[in-house]
């Protein structure tokens, strides 16, 4: 095995991967001993202290402001077949324990010591994500250690995420092994989903909201549910499985309806379902006006904080839609609102429905609150890994 | 209904309280206006701010910190049976709707708006723990209402709260109604208990962690479990109800061991479940030295920090306790983690997971967190009624 270059950092900026992060930030690295643009897009170095002591193997892209990632704190291991069989063997294991049926997020990145790559599993058909170009060059090998583990039928590469841009890598989608004959079912809490892995969002499904959507079935029974955001019917599906009297469904997109539909039928529950396009800050205004009530409301918007610099416009979005909620909310309901968005603090939430609830007068108290599922795992060192929050509340007249 | 006295705030002290906070201390009061020690202790007040503005009616108590708790927000209210047949109505509703049998906490204080009050349902027998004098004032009215809400068999007031002695408050047992013939039955996760109320820690039953022991009964399957400051056996019998190979229960009273070992023979399970008198600390220390493992362990100690200035010492304390549990942790295992300490911040608990685990070279990550049962909802707008957390953490080999 040939030497590997060595990336040296500054003074003092080896704390955070000793703590046991993995990133290495481009203005960290001690560019007069190791320029950055010396370095091969995706090679792997040895990552040193100023001290020269090494930390860690990673992978490099230059053109990234994260530019290394640590694949390991032993210096000297190869990133090779074993390496990946040992990585993928360890994630597999721990889902195994986990969930008795094969369909969970595989791969979580950072957090299974694969940084950058996510797989998801439908069963026979893994779909993998790289957001980065060290995770990309690990597609290959990655894929022939999985095809000797789980022997998939189909492979798709749903490498659209937003964050490739960072990398400067161009966006596709790719289709290997058996082609994919339609939808690919999944079950989740006992109920079946047909999933869109490459016409979908990300890589389909959101698995994260797993235990959430258990929590929303057990409290729905002979309640009227309303579903925001409900893309292909994950929470609705569920309501009404656990007993819900309704359920209506809004969503903008005609195709997620679709799918939403068709997996309500697919359960049985089709007749007591509804779904609406349209907007949903829209819907909420209409509902307000016609004095139209529910008595459980899930608001699962998508990310509306991308980035740090939408943070104000973002936060007024997410307080907009709370107390828009809360205000066709039943006295007695429950409002069950979540944000995946990692720039919105999980306290920053807390403190929206804290507002609007003083706002509007309501006595609102916190059931639970839910976290992304055990497929998601955080690391502590890196709370990148940690963005899902969920917030449980029960909303009466005021004390 | 006679006029009530006012308690007048000082300037820009009503802040908390508009904020959604039920809580007057001593020192926002405007003591010129009206000093405290006018008022007869446990009367009842219109607190107003600095222009005189009415903020709603509270209970006093001059002789303590916390001077002031807001019954309500309507300042002409009548704290009568009306009034507390109202506010136990609804704390009952939202149980109901939560759980589908009679064994919760049925009121948590200042959430169900009730500051300073606790009552939980064991079946047919109520537990009423009063922290406050003006609880303790409470208490008669209260009981009345439970009678025709509940019909209870036996109330128990078990008054011995530590935070009694800051409201000059004696302790006292006393029950009310049948007598209690042995120990009292309750259910959980489908799993019996004996309770004693009256010999028990607390109210003698911690309904708080219901959820994240029904987490740790699905980790449990084949696994060989350690249940640290077992109690009455909570964890450990719904472990060995999970599948668990072996369950070892450790706890330094006899008191708690003996009733532990007679759930696990309740529920069918005392041959898999062993039970060691001995401080925690002590056994961890020679299960080291013998080198004996765990898969699962779940670390739940009493609360290590009881007042602000014990903070050190107690995140001390819970580091160790969490370093030495690793320590005896196998390979793949999960630790749960819990505290119980409002001292000790959700984020200072997984601080001290993240720097043991660094500390011991082990790859941890949190698979999910757990907070305190919705029986015990937590007041957006008052921190102190959230003080559980829960961590559980995957252990593997370094990355």
């Amino acid at each position: 095995m040939s030497e590997l270059s060595v990336l040296r950092l500054k003074k003092n900026e080896e704390r955070r991967l000793r703590a046991g992060h993995l990133w290495v930030f481009s203005n960290e690295v001690d560019g007069e001993k190791t320029p950055l643009k010396r370095f091969v897009p995706g090679e792997y170095v040895v990552v040193e202290d100023s001290r020269q002591q090494p930390l860690g193997l990673a992978y490099v892209n230059p053109e990234s402001l994260i530019c290394a990632r640590l694949l390991s704190r032993d210096h000297r291991v190869a990133i090779d077949h074993a390496f990946l069989l040992k990585r993928l063997s360890r994630a597999l294991h721990l889902r195994e324990m986990l969930f008795a049926k094969p369909y969970y997020r595989l791969v979580y990145g950072e957090s299974d010591g694969l940084p950058g790559l996510v797989i998801d599993r439908l069963g026979d058909v893994l779909v993998l994500q790289a957001s980065t170009l060290g995770a990309e060059r690990l597609q290959d090998p990655v894929m022939e250690v999985l095809d000797k583990l789980l022997s998939p039928r189909t492979l798709v590469l749903k490498n659209t995420s937003s964050l490739r841009q960072f990398e400067k890598l161009e966006n596709y989608v790719r289709v290997l092994g058996a082609p994919l004959e339609g939808l690919v079912p999944i079950e989740e809490n006992g109920a079946k989903f047909l999933v869109d892995p490459v016409g979908g969002q990300k890589t389909g499904w959101f698995f994260d909201h797993r235990q959430n959507r258990a929590v929303v079935a057990q409290l729905s029974k002979c309640q009227r549910v309303l579903d925001l955001f409900c893309y292909t019917g994950g929470w609705g599906v569920q309501a009404a499985l656990g007993g819900a009297e309704s359920v209506d469904c809004v969503d903008s997109s005609e195709s997620a309806l679709a799918l939403a539909a068709e997996n309500a039928r697919l359960n049985g529950v089709g007749d007591r379902m509804g779904f609406i396009r349209q907007d949903v800050f829209e819907f909420l205004k209409q509902l307000r006006h016609k004095r139209h009530r529910y008595d459980l409301i899930v608001v699962d918007p998508p990310a509306l904080i991308k980035r740090k610099k939408d943070v104000k416009a973002g936060v007024e979005a997410y307080h907009r839609l709370n107390q828009a909620a809360m205000q066709v909310l039943n006295p007695g309901g429950v409002l069950v609102s979540a944000s995946c968005s990692y720039n919105l603090p999980r306290s920053t939430l807390h403190d929206i429905l804290r507002t609007c609830s003083r706002h509007l007068d309501r006595h609102l108290v916190i059931l639970g609150q839910g976290c992304q599922g055990p497929d998601h795992p955080v690391h502590p060192a890196i709370p990148e890994t940690e963005y899902l929050k969920t917030f449980f509340c029960h909303l009466s007249m005021p004390l």
